[in-house]
């Protein structure tokens, strides 16, 4: 079991929080390189208001350019009923949903709370998978919560066992915060597993307090072999302005592959991809192995 | 076990890899901020020529400045028997000597292999513990040597044993170009602490490729309960201009204290000393934790 899946969320998740919004065409090159990078799960863009989501306008016709009925998956994220018509629309063939482990950062991210939402997704997921459609689900605030604090284990399992059932694939668990270490992280993942079992689950962390590779080293030791990243560590953190967000995927591509995971990823052309994206951002990439093979040597 | 011991390099190995040179005031302040985080251990300077590394000038007039009687320690680099006797009469209770497990580096470092730079380590070790001061050993390139690529951890090993039978109290691992991921550091442990009871190795992990918190967790593991870091990750990487160099203290007693280890250190009083250095540097903190702390909260 040394084949790791890493599941690129940077022109959806990583982009969706960046302030400069990109065009349909620059989004498109972007996910043209990270498939060329040899990445197969690609988070493709989401199925939401422009008003609130600028960065994510022209969702509809970026899906449409991709190849969906090929080997490479582009989930979008997709919020309800109307945004899955439009997504099965553009030719999704995997979506995502978005729950929370925490009772406030539910209400005041997708104004509901936890049980609400998950009677929300239910109608969602289950046309999606009548329709052929994968589903995945993404549960955040498994460590911590801006808000609330820590958040129990058990809690996390909880919202993640139910999305399961719902019929979710695969449950994302998203650090959202970034607060938690791998004691915290394992602890949730022993919890969770209890649940769902551990080949249904992916590791969502975020590096704002530089744990995140420390997180996963620890959670491939619980079993875990799907991680998520972006590429260039797009996103940033809404909670610090100028702080870390979303795992560089070079980062973690280059740690799993010195610790001989294999993943499939060619990393010359995923610092490429981040070095695209870099420029059109108007800024140098937010990752230690972009930088340290990118920077040019010192003098002496 | 839950006792873990930081030793601050940052006024010494830090400032000495940042082009920026600072006074010997600036640097005393620093230090004494360092020493009110709670800090026990804080590398204070170099006793080497101020042609060859200006950074580190007036370093006997700084460490005079410093009460090297008292619970704290402020080891200071000594080259030869020149430097040694320097460091005494400026008070020294503590010197560290810095050797290397890669030959090319070695040389390139410090203009000689790793057998002549033990012979000559020799004497300043056996004056030293004559006079009553501890002796420090440092080995770079732990992992791998940016000359030499991997090096085996037989050849860590036997280098880290010879200092140690010499009469250091301590020897440093130093994963100089930060290479080194959580197998590498493991499989390095165990060769090393075959030969040197593990109560006295420390970790000392450079986190160019962010891999630094990942090595020091994996560490504990194996019974590690030293680790070097510099505050504010002062020094940079030589290697590659704009990557990352030692790690970042804050981020290190960060994930000690939230994995459940006591290490005595003040989180906001670091946090305030690297505010200090990173203004007299005129730069941002190379450090996760200070910018998530330290960044002003996002408007929404």
């Amino acid at each position: 079991m040394r084949q790791v899946t890493l599941v690129e969320v940077g022109p959806r998740d990583g982009l969706q929080n960046e302030s400069r919004e990109l065009s349909i065409d620059i989004r498109h090159e972007l996910i043209r390189k990270l498939a060329a990078a040899g990445l197969k799960d690609i988070e493709a863009g989401a199925f939401v208001s422009p008003k609130w989501v600028p960065q994510m306008a022209g969702s509809a016709e970026l899906l449409s350019r991709l190849d969906t009925g090929g080997s490479i998956r582009y989930p979008v994220l997709v919020p309800n009923l109307k945004g899955l018509e439009a997504a099965m629309a553009a030719g999704a063939r995997d979506i995502a949903v978005f729950g929370a482990a925490s009772e406030t950062f539910s209400r005041k991210n997708i104004n509901c709370g936890i049980e609400e939402s998950l009677e929300r997704f239910a109608p969602v997921i289950r046309e999606a998978l009548g329709a052929g459609i994968r589903v995945r689900g993404y549960v955040s605030c498994v460590a911590a919560c801006p808000y609330e604090g820590d958040i129990a284990p058990g809690t996390v399992a909880e919202v993640a066992d139910k999305l399961f059932q719902l019929g979710c694939h695969q449950i994302s668990l998203g650090d959202t915060i970034g607060t938690g270490t791998p004691g915290r992280i394992l602890a949730m993942l022993d919890a969770v597993s209890r649940m769902v079992p551990v080949a249904h689950l992916a590791g969502h962390y975020h590096d704002t307090y530089g744990m995140a590779i420390a997180n996963i080293r620890a959670s491939l030791d619980a079993g875990l072999r799907t991680f998520d990243a972006s590429v260039a560590g797009l996103g940033g953190c809404p909670y610090a302005r100028g702080a870390s967000g979303n795992v560089a995927t070079e980062d973690v591509a280059w740690m799993l592959e010195r610790e001989g995971f294999v993943t499939g990823v060619d990393l010359p052309a995923l610092l490429d991809a981040a070095g695209f994206v870099s420029q059109a951002l108007g800024r140098e990439p937010a990752s230690k192995v972009a930088r340290a093979f990118g920077a040019p040597a010192a003098a002496s």
